[in-house]
């Protein structure tokens, strides 16, 4: 039997840098444990628009659709601010999002116990927070037709489409109390529905999904405004929330922002099952591609590593392994060592991109 | 001359419970400061639908053009959770903003230094904070066109549109810049233009307008993700905001909790000049109808006051008597007078509404 596949696309500014760390974690978990994979490299982003024009080649759309789990590092940066909207780095991203049909973005917003102090909020409403945020990443404003801008009555309008089906909603919802049940069994529903219609089907299907499939978990429902409140003034009242993909956006970032830790945190953006039982996959960091920071050295790979992990998880079905990977990450920041985004001001010397790669393979 | 006129509408759960406190503040000012009123009351919300089967009566609504200003309590309720989307007691709401096309919402989110304690947030994050939301209200997902549930293909599709013109922009955008003069000078406009052609639109619009009439204001664009995290991580960098109507409702939820203390929060949401100069005008207290404490006597009146002293400053040019207010209700908190919500579980006996008004009465 072959080796599983992965495709790294490493991306713009920081990216390159934090998977470099996550390129040597491959290798140890083939040498040491075993778990060979067949890494191949190609271009997103800016990378890829300085390279073809665009950001993303066919070629890499069609090796993306082919492997069994795409890494991704990070999109975008100044250079690129004043591209065409269609040519924007951004487009590589939501590309593979879309055609590769990645419905379920899980973003775990974990709180670090030693990294609490870092959080802007006190450290009993944060500390020991475990929230899963599944946003649904393949519709909605991101993608709805019509889009654009036009000219009506010689003025510029600006058009997008909020629109989901009954199928996208569903099988999302399905995603949500599946995690839900291997976690603390609730989910929260967040939208809109004193306002927009699409948010009254939202909450109609998981309604129903839950009560066919699922009345086991314990399902409430949100609306959007109220669920940013709520993140802010007790996030711990959160198990499993799921969202739209705009919704989503602000309020998986939100959620990630009161951890306090954005250099900690992955995501995985799942599909459907392919031929051999794996889901579509991609896996990446919440964090951008940091410019501010881009060939100094600094940036902390945790992120992209645990992205690895959750990859272990759940496209390879080796829970064990990423637990092994997480526990080593675990232990890096027990044992003190901080690259800077990890430091107050006056904390000593941070270590280096490279010496936190050092310390995770260290404590493997 | 006649005096001006203030059309009451209470509207639901504490929404007649606070309102109560304000008109008591509204005779205080006819008695001892000669700022009469023509005060007039009406039905919003699920009261005027119990009395007339619509959230808003078209007389309502012919008197709201009229006034000077509206003031409004709350709207809503779980009584009216099943209602048909058309009838809820936020149609009411959104018919006033829509049809008085109050397009510019007013959000102070003010940290008040008695109460930064309750805050979720570290103390030196949130103390003195003091930013200025505006929030476009009269367009955008809640209100464009075609919107509804329909089917196709056998299956219900959910749609909403998200649609902005230059004009719409223009005019919000100026709102921003022109509260901006008057506090830090410094705007800060969020959208997605990295995924949404509307987003696109948007900062353009906004640019244009700043360099045309508002060079002297410091502008800075952010994409509304990082603006909910950068609000969560160090709010205190903002002085303006300004952002469309559903990412304003979601943003300047988040930006309110950050205070701590949700029932001290006021809104104004502004219009047009009339043909006497003022703005079309409504003022409304952030929180909403808190049906869990409705009929207790429990309820804070601050928010609602101090939408009054909104009013005063915005549609009645008196700042002067603005402030007064202002400071009244900053002495009573300074004086460690609390109803319920602005106590720990062990902090003594709150007082109750009518309590708080007298205190505030006591303090003007
Ligand atoms: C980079 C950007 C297009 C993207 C998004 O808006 O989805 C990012 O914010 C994210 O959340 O992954
Ligand atoms: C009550 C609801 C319709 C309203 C909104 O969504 O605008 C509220 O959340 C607000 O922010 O004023």
């Amino acid at each position: 039997m072959s080796n599983p596949s992965l495709l790294i696309l490493a991306g713009d500014g920081i990216g390159p840098e934090v998977m470099a760390q996550v390129t040597r974690i491959i290798d140890w978990f083939g040498d040491k444990r075993g778990l060979k994979f067949d890494v191949s490299e190609d271009l997103v982003g800016g990378a890829a628009y300085d390279a073809h024009g665009v950001a993303l080649h066919d070629d890499t759309m069609a090796k993306a659709q082919e492997v069994d789990a795409v890494l991704l590092g990070a999109v975008g940066g100044p250079a690129y601010d004043d591209l065409d909207f269609s040519l924007k780095p951004e487009r590589g991203l939501l590309r593979l999002r879309k055609e590769m049909d990645l419905f379920a973005n899980l973003r775990p917003a974990q709180c670090f116990d030693a990294l609490a102090e870092f959080s802007s909020l006190k450290t009993d409403i944060v500390s020991g927070l475990d929230i899963m945020i599944v946003r649904e990443l393949t519709s909605g404003s991101y993608f709805g037709e019509p889009r654009g801008i036009h000219m009506e009555d010689n003025m510029r309008v600006g058009i997008n489409t909020q629109r989901y089906t009954e199928a996208e909603i569903d099988r999302v919802a399905r995603s949500a109390f599946e995690l839900a049940r291997r976690r603390n069994n609730k989910v929260c529903s967040m939208e809109k529905a004193n306002v927009m219609e699409s948010g009254i089907l939202w909450r109609d299907v998981v309604t129903e999904v839950h009560q066919a499939d699922y009345a086991d978990v314990e399902l409430s429902h949100m609306y959007a405004d109220n669920g940013a409140m709520q993140l802010v003034r007790a996030p711990k009242q959160f198990d499993v929330i799921v969202t739209d993909n705009l919704f989503g956006d602000i309020l998986s970032d939100c959620a990630a922002m009161l951890t306090g830790s954005l250099g900690m945190l992955p995501s995985a953006s799942l599909g459907a099952p392919m031929e051999n039982g794996r889901p579509k996959a991609m896996y990446e960091p919440v964090h951008g591609s940091a410019p501010d920071i881009t060939g100094q050295g600094k940036a902390n790979p945790s992120a992209c590593i645990l992205s690895f992990a959750m990859a272990l998880r759940y496209s390879f079905d080796q829970g064990v392994e990423a637990d092994r990977l997480e526990a080593a990450v675990e232990k890096v920041l027990a044992d003190g060592i901080r690259t800077a985004d990890l430091m107050q001001a006056d904390g000593g010397t941070p270590v280096s991109t490279t010496q936190m790669g050092d310390a995770v393979l260290a404590a493997l």
